[in-house]
């Protein structure tokens, strides 16, 4: 039966998400989620968005666009709003980098951008970081027709100056050079103040994480007007209008709110530096940690143990099969309860074990 | 500045969605939307939603699967859902279509397909429909690696029997057969019934048309569980998590409450039927729709003419420009009053002309 499929879709390995129970009973520390709620404003503007449905959405939330664009005191011709980052990124590959020569990532970063490079038939080349797991920015000056870097990084989550990726954008000046930013409002530096100095750059930002809405499915890109340009031009090629009513309307608020949003952020920061403190003190290395998420590794005890030992005690965590990073756990923060939960039990399976 | 962006998407001339002005003042008879707002159920369903979207969806939408499931009484491994049916149609076209041989199609139909086709460098053939718009079934029976009906066609409205579309799956066994039902349940006869014959079929609907949610942007794919799990090998690698939490509750009802979608399509049908027979009576050829619109022209008033009569009065229709219809209009059925405004309107204009 095999044979209907496409070669190309036929021989992929698709992305794998963290899982998701549907039974509810876990402490759910896995995929990055916001442990708060989004803003109250935003769960007002979808209820009010949800009276005119019958109607298609306007193909370029402009509203969206408009809150964004006010955010970071930036022209709205410069953003794009989509159906999640991941969306926009799956774009931005057909947009920019279906060319000659193959595009740079990392070798330890976001497994969907290998994935996305096999799906639209890209050639690419693997950068490997440094031991410490920091980005060889030196190794970035090298022929290519595009870059990927997601800062902070994931699953290390450290994350690179604004300096840093300039030197990156200044010595690949034919080549777009693609910001992942999921992750940045937890402390990493970003770019978007630069995008008229650079007319190679585009960033990505998600609302998964720091607006807590993973359940809307909604991101942004920033770019210059050219770049955007080519996004959309994707978009009217594969969709007319990827946001639905609801969450062009909640996601506008979710930018409007920064009062809330600079609250559940810090709260998450000051939760995360806490936490970060109680690993260290038991024995566990910690990466410099930027995003909502700490990854780690215990002199004597395996990820793998960890991780299986964590589920039986209804607590998820994300472990990565994977060269380099099988010995490292990717551990979400969540509640200050939620973690106090968590590091009493670390603690109970490292006097077992 | 052009020189960042690929080839094919520098080339690619996207589709054009119908207009969607901002200021409301329009009788909005172009996109086909549904004059009546969904059920109360769906809008219950969304605000229900609200409260958890902290949270990540369930990336396989199994609640709506089961929804459409139980609607057509098929197995949910049958079911794919999605971000609407243009998102399932660009998936499918990646999934069955990126092989050797070009797709059929016929040269007058939804647009989107050559978009599809150009975006992801699938050759294609064009097959001209006959003069009267039918669709030439034996024309389909060329060597080919896919073909894509849509039944009701646009913007004729004219449907192919289920036994026609029976012969073109029956000579094309080695390739995929995607209906676009994106119109069926307008009077058209539904292929679903026969997935479990044809492992070579796969149907697409959207809830934009008869579930009243083009803004909620979700669409079906219908077919065996080795096609479903094509489409699904696409969006693993594209967004792991296409359909929002809101849309995936709120779709879910509109497949629940069967009373009402009834309802509001039989009221669509009598519309239909009564305005097409007063368009005969003035003068107009009109076809044989088995949609939510009628494909009209004039014998002596030019379709063009028409389109800007009708907009400046505040009523917006569809012109194609586009050779073979282009001396046509497509007309969605509104409510009664505003056919009445609608055909009243027509008749001045025909009077003045």
């Amino acid at each position: 039966m095999k044979n209907y499929l496409s070669p190309t879709i036929m021989n992929i390995d698709p992305y794998v998400p963290g899982e998701q129970p549907k039974d509810g009973v876990y402490i759910k520390l896995n995929t990055n989620e916001n442990p708060y709620p989004p803003s109250p404003k935003v769960i007002e503007a979808i209820k009010k968005a949800a009276s005119s449905l019958r109607l298609y959405p306007d193909p370029d939330s402009e509203v969206l666009k408009s809150a964004v664009a006010n955010f970071y005191s930036i022209d709205k011709e410069m953003v794009y709003a989509g159906n999640s980052s991941d969306e926009i990124l799956a774009m931005s590959f057909m947009a920019f980098f279906m060319k000659e020569k193959p595009i740079l990532f990392p070798d330890i970063t976001y497994s969907f951008y290998e994935v996305y490079a096999k799906l639209f038939g890209i050639g690419f080349k693997l950068i490997p970081l440094n031991d410490d797991y920091t980005v060889p920015v030196e190794n970035f000056f090298i022929p290519n027709d595009g870059i990927v870097i997601a800062n902070p990084n994931a699953p290390t989550g450290i994350a690179l100056s604004t300096d840093s990726i300039k030197k990156i954008l200044e010595a690949n000046k034919k080549s777009v050079v693609l910001v992942d930013e999921a992750y940045i409002d937890f402390g990493g530096q970003s770019m978007v103040k630069y995008i008229n100095e650079y007319p190679n750059l585009i960033i990505t930002q998600t609302l998964s994480k720091s607006r807590s809405l993973a359940g809307l499915r909604v991101g942004v890109a920033i770019g210059g007007g050219h770049l955007i340009e080519g996004i959309n031009r994707v978009k009217n090629s594969f969709n007319s209008y990827p946001l639905d009513r609801l969450a062009a309307a909640g996601a506008a608020e979710a930018f409007k709110d920064v009062e809330y949003f600079n609250n559940t952020t810090q709260k998450i920061i000051n939760t995360r530096e806490r936490v970060k403190k109680e690993f260290i003190h038991m024995g566990f290395s910690v990466t410099d940690s930027k995003s909502n998420f700490l990854f780690i590794n215990h002199p004597e005890v395996s990820a793998k143990k960890m991780f299986d030992e964590l589920r039986k005690k209804k607590i998820l965590v994300r472990f990565f099969d994977k060269e380099r990073i099988d010995n490292h756990l990717r551990i979400t923060i969540g509640t200050d309860n939620e973690m106090d939960t968590l590091l009493d039990t670390i603690k109970n399976i490292l006097n077992v074990i």
